[in-house]
């Protein structure tokens, strides 16, 4: 089977130990302690070059009553599959997501196809917060008419449980009865590991690489989600849990162990989901973080559609884009919409790869016929609004 | 209402004259020979700057027969406007379609909808002259399956008509009945007024403009598809016919008539179509403009999907690249695809904008969740693979 320890073997020529733990690391020694979970045996495994591809863990806060029977985190194929099991067993009839982020707006949505009462608990003033405010409360409106109850601004304190099951969520304002309940709170970078050796850690624990995916141990490589990298944008460190990312580093790691010469520049910060019919992107800095780097930018938000007015299935579409005052630089945008609004972050994602000024995307040559847009892109337009700020 | 001659001079204070033939141009006396259509009438009219927004006109080649009842262009509301009437009072069954390009396509996309049997004439070998040959022959393909009778590599000839009605096209390889022809053969600028003037023409006779959409006369100018205009990627001159290039250049010669200064710096050769289910589009270069440049070029073609292949609705998209040998230069990126395919062609015209080598773009952060793409983009794909081939 693909993904198979044998499949690896026979296959690629690697040797995957399923069912080992490693214990501790000797970069000295170039060694690594490891244990046989059948047997409980311990040895020193000799290593030339490490990758260190551990992943991240989903943030479990210590909420008291978090052990109850019911309360599941979805970050895993086992976690899913753990999720679906109690439903088929034990036919949950209200189900409370913690956290309004990607994880939580997915799982709210498919919670509420399976028929089940879905509210959502977010300790922010709107969910999705890698959106500003303004475009976050849009999502907020959407999942409130997606039909979940809403509860944003409202803090998680502790979890009720009888007979060691969940019955609710308790948080600053009330009790939200619950048969099941998901976390979606983020991911913390799974670098335990190398917390007495030397590897130096970077933004929120995670390990610390340069472009080619080195720590600052030789021979010792980190990617994927347990790795940091680079915004290109702030210029700035940054930790980004994102497949993307994950398979562009791993891919860069292995070809540099290989011997070959590969690179990561960094990231831009794009992210896309959905919420049933409606669909979120963003890419590049946020206000806040702007705000954080101490740079003076102007922000436009403009109301506009997916395709021309009289096209069937034409659907809304609000931009808001972000650049820098005096040099014009672009610095982000954020997509709020209906069908076929989000992936048009990518083109945006561009210009911030070219570190293009607005004035470079007056003009940009996007495609137009009246089923995929208007003569002037919803980006055309912001561009054209945001000059006159700046 | 709006559009209307009221509403210009009401709301923006803008003389509009309907009815009204430009006879001929004098630019030493700065005036413009003016005839009143209503009764004939002829004056000087006085000008201090003069912009020129002829547009284009349809080529209809001296086919004998092109006279006959029945045989229309698709460029103007008119022209919509009479095909809806001979449809409506004649009840057509045979359409034949002229020209395989975007009109021809979209009409016999329109014409199969209204119930019509309908056959298309194109005198390449494949359709959509604008791909490549190869990327051209799933377009074909797609026409085929979609209840076209294609006839490609064949030549119009004459139209055959009785009672000075149109009843068959007549080809270099037989006859194609027809009660309604639409002829989709491209288009000319409307710059036959500027003939006995001293105004430059460029590229296909269109009026040469600078930048500011200036023509080589002080104080007349030129926009939308009457102008020639500059190709980012050749570097050359270049007539496009598109409305997202005549509303951008439009506007800039109205600001730079105004008094302000704006720049219009040209095209990547961006346009997007759609038959059916199927979508089209395509930026930059193609094969055969390379070859013309004496540019030495790499081609790479990939089959992928516009999302993860679990995800329902997912559809194929077939996405060609193609980059300068030596500098890696990209040049430019044809698709053909199901739905959702087609507009992923802006991310492409981006990268041609920056004049990103393929290299700077193996890492472009473009956004992944399983409802809009893979992991890895299909141009990330093609960038990998064609690397290896500079």
């Amino acid at each position: 089977m693909e993904g198979s320890p044998r499949f690896f073997s026979d296959k690629l020529n690697i040797q995957v130990k399923t069912g080992h733990e490693v214990l501790e690391l000797d970069p000295p020694g170039q060694r690594i302690k490891v244990r046989r979970m059948a047997d409980n045996s311990h040895w020193w495994e000799p290593y030339e070059q490490l990758a260190l591809t551990t992943g991240a863990s989903p943030i479990t806060p210590p909420f008291p009553g978090i052990q109850a029977a019911g309360i599941h985190t979805a970050n895993s194929i086992q976690s899913a599959t753990a999720i679906r099991a109690l439903m088929e067993e034990q036919k949950p009839k209200k189900a409370v997501v913690v956290g309004g982020g990607y994880i939580g707006l997915e799982m709210a949505e498919a919670l509420l196809m399976q028929g089940l009462e879905v509210a959502l608990v977010e300790m922010a003033d709107e969910v999705m917060g890698t959106l500003d405010p303004d475009m976050g409360q849009m999502v907020s409106q959407g999942l409130k008419d997606g039909g979940v109850a809403l509860h944003t601004g409202e803090t998680v304190k502790r979890f009720a449980e009888a007979n060691g099951k969940v019955t609710a969520v308790v948080t600053d304002k009330g009790e939200i009865p619950a048969d099941l309940v998901v976390l979606g709170l983020g991911v913390k970078p799974n670098s335990e590991l190398v917390n007495d050796s030397h590897i130096e850690l970077g933004v929120k624990g995670a390990i610390r690489v340069n472009e080619r995916m080195q720590t600052n141990v030789p021979g010792i490589w980190a990617a994927g989600d347990c790795a940091e990298t680079f915004h290109l944008v702030s210029r700035r460190p940054v930790y980004v849990a994102l497949a993307t990312v994950a398979a562009k580093t791993g891919r860069v790691a292995g070809l540099n162990i290989g011997g070959e010469y590969a690179t990561f520049p960094g990231v831009v910060g794009t992210a896309i989901t959905k919420f049933q019919e409606m669909e979120i992107a963003r890419t590049g800095l946020q206000e806040s973080e702007i705000r954080a780097l101490g740079w003076e930018y102007a922000s436009q938000v403009v109301e506009s559609a997916t395709k021309v007015s009289y096209y069937p299935d034409v659907a809304p579409l609000k931009l808001k884009i972000l650049a820098e005052k005096k040099s014009g630089r672009f610095l982000g945008a954020q997509i709020v919409g209906g069908k076929d609004a989000a992936k048009r972050i990518d083109t945006m994602a561009v210009c911030l790869h070219a570190r293009f000024t607005v004035d470079q995307m007056l003009h940009l040559d996007l495609s137009y016929a009246p089923p995929y847009a208007s003569v002037w892109e919803p980006l055309h337009i912001a561009v054209r609004k945001i000059q006159g700020k700046l």
